[in-house]
């Protein structure tokens, strides 16, 4: 039989999926597993939604225009503008997920062996779609010890060569929670200006900001208006993950024509998703994502008073997003993990979270530290967190 | 500024959508257009389909497993049992529309360079993901004058080098229409077995075969179940092409592998339109497909009469899909295209197909024909056939 190709080969599968398996079969014991290896809110849709969903009154359900529907775009452009934001129909572009957004990102920036600048650690799938483009990751590898801020810009330059087309990073930072300070972004927009770089900015998790501060979109850089491709996504903010609706912004008039061609050969988004979209954009932040976030604010509390308590783990307080990657004091947090899974139980419970070393690029980094989504309610997350504190005081593999 | 990847600026733009400014025009000023350019039909959505959109009963909106909803895949298991192909759940991935379907086909078989050879004319995204995946299309030219059938197993075989790695089309063809005969599978089969070959066969409009013929499955040929990977979408024959609800089908382990992880990269289908996908499968042929058929056997008989009676147009009688694609006497199809919605109308109506230039690999040919979709009711078909005519008869760029 003909072989695979490499590329898809080479296909990390993914480090937030892989230990599924062994969580189902926790479960089948009857073990409560406190999920907190993947990004999935337990947040409910907001009715906008769903009414959207239900009242779709449609006889044919046709092909969308492949840029996305008029009222969608409409309703996208309002919740950009509400961000400070002013957007031109044509500088969106719908898509299906942000998932989607990200690899019309990648497709127009980046040929078969070009590099993209990547902070590690980071969202795996930004591997994956490097390898399925045939691009090739240089990571940046920033630190616990530093709530995993950036580097200096010597650092960030020695990584750049002439096949060096874009400098890629979350912010909010999924899997650290890292928010950039606004000086951390000046040194993107200087060294994306001084070696003429693409800026992909992945702001999915732009409202999850928490202390009061701020988050700075790239869309708003005026310097790099032109350099700039944001990929977004409504799953998170209206706790529609299984809708697929998310956006690619550029203010690069090639861009969007990439984007667009790129839209044309998958023809559609999800057209009653999209409507459905429309609906939930028009809610005012008051009706829905700002108490969601001040319950989010609560939830990362829990959790950073909670790790902070625990003997041996170097924690930080994260700024945003949903995750805090601490490091744990054992041998391999995948083994960890799976232990936790498979070999312990604090009345039986267990909590799961996600091996970080699938969220580097550099060999070996990241293995004693996890991803914790903090995805659950307060009551259950303090549950999940005494179970973690039992499973890290009694695991065989710790190493202080 | 950076300048775009090469891939995107390669990127065609698609044959099928790019006049639609034209046409918009033609409707600002008045005209009705018959749509006979893009496979959409007018065909209702079942009831069902719509019925499980409104009764999806969701609080959250969660992601679905990557592979798809349980449920999804259990209707789809049925509906290949029904056509007499037995599937482990394994055996099947839900995708993206059959666009995601053939991306993940394309992944899986082809690296960067690798050749694959499809015979043209051919649906214009196959080249638009070749482009993307920076992989070569080796066409094999077919001809009007044999109804577009395959030619002689030499002619094949002359394309063959050592970095084939698939062969590829479409069956009923688009946008031809043919349905291969089984000596044309047959042949297929054979070389793929020679050369150590994938077979993807695309079989979105596998029950859109008329005058009582049949389709035969590659699912169905075990000679060559290892290196097949089928193509397939709800989209066409449930009406749903706005839905996104398609399936890569392949009794091969590693390739099902491959979906596998190509799904957990885009995370999920859209979930709404997975739980609305199992009801409309769960329904009877008698119940909606079998009464579109038949319709559209009607239409194509309105089509066919129409375009054998118009003088030098090369027609043939299309088996199946619900597309002809015949050739004109004119000096460029897309020019006569333009000129119908530009600067011709019958009492204010007008006729729009897709110049069929786009759909060759080939340069130069084609470029008198032109595709209909005959995705209209009777009524309207025999009126745009009249247009058709008639325009064909005024134009000044005739050429016979």
């Amino acid at each position: 039989m003909p072989d695979l190709s490499r590329r898809t080969c080479e296909l990390p599968s993914s480090p937030i999926r892989k230990l599924a398996p062994l969580a189902a079969k926790a479960k089948q014991e009857g073990k409560t597993v406190y999920h907190l290896n993947i990004g999935q809110p337990d947040i409910p849709t907001p009715q906008a939604f769903m009414d959207g969903v239900r009242n779709a009154d449609i006889d044919v359900l046709a092909y969308s225009p492949s840029p996305g529907l008029p009222e969608t775009l409409a309703a996208l452009r309002g919740y950009y503008a509400h961000h400070g934001i002013d957007l031109a129909t044509e500088q969106l572009c719908v898509t299906i997920g942000g998932s989607e957004a990200f690899t019309f990102a990648m497709k127009a920036a980046m040929d078969p062996g070009d590099e993209v600048i990547i902070p590690e650690p980071f969202y795996p799938n930004y591997r994956g779609y490097a390898c399925l483009t045939t691009t090739t990751v240089v990571p940046i590898t920033t630190v616990a010890e530093e709530g995993f801020h950036l580097p200096a810009a010597e650092a960030i330059e020695a990584k750049i060569t002439d096949r060096t087309r874009a400098f890629l990073f979350s912010n909010p930072g999924n899997p650290t929670g890292v928010v950039y300070t606004e000086d951390e972004l000046k040194r993107i927009v200087r060294l994306a200006t001084k070696h003429d770089l693409f800026v992909i900015s992945d702001e999915v998790y732009r409202e999850f900001v928490y202390d009061g501060e701020t988050h700075t979109s790239m869309l708003s850089l005026p310097e790099v208006a032109q350099r700039v491709i944001v990929t977004d996504s409504l799953s998170k903010r209206f706790s529609v993950c299984g809708a697929r609706i998310g956006c690619i912004v550029s203010r690069n008039a090639e861009v969007m024509t990439a984007a667009l061609r790129l839209g044309q050969a998958r023809l559609s988004p999800p057209v009653v998703e999209e409507f459905a979209a429309a609906a939930a954009l028009r809610l005012s932040p008051a009706e829905y994502v700002e108490p969601m976030i001040a319950a989010f604010e609560q939830r990362r509390n829990v959790v950073y008073d909670a790790v902070s308590e625990m003997p041996g783990v170097l924690g930080y307080k994260p700024a945003g997003a949903f995750y805090m990657a601490p490091e744990f004091p054992v041998d391999d947090a995948e083994k960890f993990v799976e232990w936790m899974l498979a070999d312990f139980d604090l009345d039986g419970e267990t909590t799961m979270l996600a091996p970080a070393e699938g969220f580097y690029s550099t060999p070996g980094r990241g293995r004693s530290e996890a991803r914790i989504a903090y995805v659950l309610n307060e009551e259950e997350l303090a549950r999940a967190m005494t179970c973690l504190a039992a499973g890290l005081a009694a695991y065989p593999g710790r190493t202080s």
